[in-house]
């Protein structure tokens, strides 16, 4: 059984020099909080402002923001801010009274999928969502096994938290959650489509030897915290072909690369050339308004909508939709879909450009705006190094993490306005610090 | 086993005459959001602007909300709108930073709770907040059985909605839930906290019976989906003892009673003068924006602590953290948890002396501005009128809805700025409605 490693680019007290008011502000964030949280950084960063792609610490220090995908339209971006207070000193109700604002935002949301995805249900969290549709697998198959990959990330609720490999192995695997090998070439030399529906295959074959049957494969499509796999596309399409082979559902988690992040289309899976039976979304949705949700096929939902209501409290109120269709309206009318294409081709580019001249560089691998980079010594994964990059890039005011489940790749999602400049002054600073760190 | 009834208050079609155009809209509705959502009413009311304790419809009609508990402070109340717009508009980032709002939010929210109480961790929504206690009694207990009362709703996720006998027997109870009956006189003719006591012991033996050791017993404080039982106060206490003794702790769940609702005290729990282990906070605790948590004693959390972290993206961000705190000054400020004691007194006393007129009418039982009224026939619930009632009062102005395990109870509770002229409007309107209905 794979076991997960401890998070990549955490604090770790006395790991480097940190100022006197920030040790204050860490114990009493200890003191208030408790133990289970975690800063970034060994050298944690105080933030009091954000604008675009850039955010500021106490001393107004400008750090380019390259990691933050969930103020995916920019940091406070003034339309999203002032959709939200216009609804929020009107109307700040929930879903059983009528309300004109969540059937225009899930129109124009649903307008964005194949017309096969025809419902939306809205929650507060990517972690709600694939909690959400975990019991809504249940309830079409009958089935309880869910299938992952083995550094899988999908939420924190107590079932999504079974079945999220990189937080560690305290929860993760639950007992009906079947854990395979992340789709690449490593891990199936064969080939990745063939091997990774192969590996389904099997899985579903385990749950069937101790008497479980499988209700769902769930895949975050880019495979974000299994250290970035968007290639070659279309390999997905087979493993999906393989769960509904063996009477599971997919879902296609796409919390992180959802809303355009991945350039050419507005989800991951459509990279893949398939159709899945359920899609999560989050982090961006709401650029930092707690606003998630589920689309679904509608026969999918039917036998749970029989059985069960839902009703959240907070998801899909007045205000959530009022800034989710703010969301949709930046992204088009600032073409940032577009856009992150372009600078993301651009950005990777230019990294695999300075892997030829730095031997510590390995592979990059990018979908539009989301890209990760191994960092290796002899060809073998060095999260050691991985770990002084990412905090000597904070140190010369760039903000990444790193990833995978050595924690040796280098993750890279930018709000999605990051321009060329941008990337040349990343690509620059990241030059010199590799030169000597 | 109990098996809980259909929805009280749920708009059926055809139940009654509904507008052209809303019937437009309830389609586009179901086209879009799928079979799972509800809607309130017969005739479902479409609002388009709230303002104090007060809605509107689409035509301007005003609504006195006797019902609503999220917008606890009032609709829309400017001072919140406020500190959400300038936080919005400043930094809306996560816990990974470090953040002074956070920390002021923290230690103002836990002031108020007895020191043992020390630490808090942010969720999104009071279901989240319900599902990390659980996660947490595992870990600490190594136990999984949790105890609930039998028309207990404490969440939407996979693992709350086991426990959450109200939503309908499609989930609850799930495999680890032990149901006892609800602490109401008729279910414990021996007495209250003796019986319910007793219960807990009962359902901790049936647990160690198949071999499950128990996790928690959790508790919404003032009982309200199982038909609002706060008296006598201090019956809780016996029960809290009785989870301890067999290795499991209490949960006490304020998403519903917290943040002064009940009037005298800030929570729920302590009318019952005993210390949880966990406290979860929801509904009222951002206003409307989706904020909640969960308050924990150190020792409780420390093992989950040492075996895994907890991040959620949204929760504790910066503009919640601000919202949050408003929401702590605006209660202080214009008093509201005495307004709700002292209105709450005479909303009761008027029922009251309402059901010395009206044979239909039965005991009420309320802390604060959260009331419970029997609809009676004979002395036996009457689920039908209580239906009728609470359509009549939509049409002459005034929200309330129903609940309890036979939907013949009337649940009040209002924003918590009602004052004694809005219950002035309530018992006239309600004493012409009981004349006729």
């Amino acid at each position: 059984m794979t076991t997960a490693p401890a998070m990549p680019n955490v604090y770790t007290p006395g790991a480097a020099p940190v100022a006197a008011e920030d040790e204050a502000r860490i114990a009493r964030r200890a003191a208030l909080l408790g133990p289970a949280y975690r800063l970034f950084y060994e050298q944690p960063l105080h933030l009091v402002r954000g604008e675009g792609v850039w955010l500021y610490d106490r001393d107004g220090r400008a750090y380019l923001d390259t990691y933050n995908n969930v103020a995916s339209v920019g940091h406070c971006h003034p339309r999203v801010v002032e959709a939200m207070t216009r609804q929020a000193a009107t109307l700040a109700t929930h879903t059983r009274y009528l309300h004109d604002g969540i059937l225009d935002y899930a129109e124009r949301l649903l307008a964005l999928f194949p017309p096969a995805l025809a419902h939306v249900m809205f929650t507060c969290t990517g972690s709600e969502a694939n909690d959400l549709a975990f019991r809504i697998a249940r309830a079409k198959t009958g089935g309880t096994g869910i299938i992952v990959t083995d550094n899988a990330y999908h939420g924190v609720t107590l079932a999504t938290a079974e079945a999220s490999m990189s937080i560690g192995p305290a929860t993760a695997p639950g007992p009906t959650v079947f854990p395979i090998p992340a789709p690449s070439a490593t891990n199936y030399p064969e080939g990745i489509a063939t091997g990774f529906a192969a590996a389904v295959t099997a899985a579903a074959d385990r749950m069937a030897a101790q008497g479980l049957k499988p209700a769902a494969l769930i895949a975050d499509t880019i495979f974000s915290s299994d250290g970035v796999l968007p290639d070659p596309a279309g390999f997905l399409a087979p493993a999906v072909a393989a769960i509904r082979a063996a009477g599971g559902l997919f879902i296609a988690d796409e919390v992180q690369p959802g809303f355009g992040r991945t350039g050419g289309h507005m989800w991951g899976f459509e990279r893949h050339g398939l159709l899945p039976d359920m899609v999560s979304l989050g982090k961006p949705m709401g650029n930092g308004y707690p606003l998630a949700g589920l689309v679904v096929q509608p026969q999918v939902v039917s036998d749970f909508g029989a059985k069960a209501r839902y009703f959240n409290t907070f998801g899909g109120n007045a205000v959530a939709a009022a800034v989710g269709l703010s969301v949709l309206d930046v992204i088009r009318d600032e073409g940032l879909m577009e856009n992150a294409d372009t600078v993301g081709k651009a950005f990777a580019a230019g990294l695999r450009d300075l892997a030829a001249r730095h031997d510590g560089l390995g592979e990059t691998r990018a979908a539009g705006l989301f890209l990760g980079t191994d960092i290796v010594a002899q060809g073998q994964p060095d999260a050691l190094r991985a770990g002084r990059l990412v905090n000597d890039l904070r140190r010369e005011g760039i903000l990444i993490s790193a990833t995978g489940p050595k924690g040796h790749i280098l993750k890279i999602r930018p709000p999605l306005p990051f321009s060329l400049a941008n990337v040349d002054q990343f690509l620059t600073t990241f030059d010199r610090v590799l030169g000597r760190t």
